[in-house]
């Protein structure tokens, strides 16, 4: 086996700490609430000094921001094996399911809400939205989907649409919610 | 003149603290931002004590909470005087449209999203979703809106599909917003 290189092995350490930490983040998340994530208790439960972890991230905003771009493409990774798994005319339809019950299930651990704060938004959620834009191009190239809105509107239109999702009581009115977004895309009549 | 009663003095006064309270906030958010907002600055731009603006707030959220609430307050007015001018088939899109205006010219100081956190809903919200509500109940009877699917659904369906007018960058893309908001509510077909 031929040793690693310097460089690659700080690099794969920094790469472990950082994972380290959303890991905690995640589970402080999920036990606790957002509230319950602090500098002192993620270097408390991930065994690294304050100080190296102050080094890592300049606070907890960082943190939890690094972890939210994380479990995005995490779902973005998801919501794309979907799309691949459906025919064409019903990709976006099954992806906006996917996605909504994603925001549903997450209730009250993930406030995607909150997290979208002021002018940040992450390089993540831009993809999101472009993954979602790009299905709806391909919708309207087919007939499928008004032409008479840019698609990258109607995009963000769905997106904070869905976002009822993490509110509502069941399944099925997640359902409901994707087709009355669904119904606000369709070609006009 | 009748002198006032003690308890009613109090009153007012306790009143007059809280608006004050309000006001230093708004200023603060509008000229810097809701990171702004600290007990030790609110103190500091009202002139009440940090002991005495302790007893009327535990803390800055509380504070902004409170601020948030008097300002959807206000917006229900505005809304409900929208609602007034506007013939019966043309309410709810007058009243959507307004809301959404408002959602937009408001990007950057209230970051409504960043507001509505966690558990947190507060009073007047319950009440904005209850004004829409009423409106979709009224158009589904006059049969302008779907009935297929409960008004109290439509109405959240609505409100979350028009916060995406915070990042539109012009007031024509935000009546596009509302026109396509519009459309998920319509009977179908």
């Amino acid at each position: 086996m031929v040793p690693k290189l310097w460089n690659e092995t700080i690099e794969e350490h920094r790469k472990a700490v950082r994972e380290a930490v959303m890991d905690a983040t995640a589970a402080l998340v999920a036990h606790h609430g957002l509230a319950a994530v602090t500098m002192s208790r993620i270097a408390e439960d991930t065994g690294i000094g304050r100080a190296t972890l102050y080094k890592y991230f300049p606070d907890v905003q960082a943190i939890v921001l690094a972890w939210h771009e994380r479990q995005i493409l995490s779902h973005l990774g998801y919501l794309a094996e979907v799309r691949d798994r459906t025919g064409a005319g019903a990709r976006l339809a099954a992806v906006l399911e996917a996605y909504a019950l994603i925001l549903h299930e997450h209730e009250g651990t993930v406030d995607t809400a909150t997290l979208h704060r002021g002018e940040h938004v992450g390089r993540a959620q831009h993809q999101l939205a472009n993954f979602v834009t790009d299905l709806i191009a391909e919708g309207a190239h087919a007939g499928e989907v008004r032409d008479d809105i840019a698609a990258d509107e109607l995009a963000r239109y769905c997106l904070h649409a869905l976002t009822a999702a993490t509110g509502f009581p069941t399944r099925e009115a997640v359902h409901r919610l994707v087709q009355v977004t669904l119904d606000g895309v369709r070609p006009t009549r």
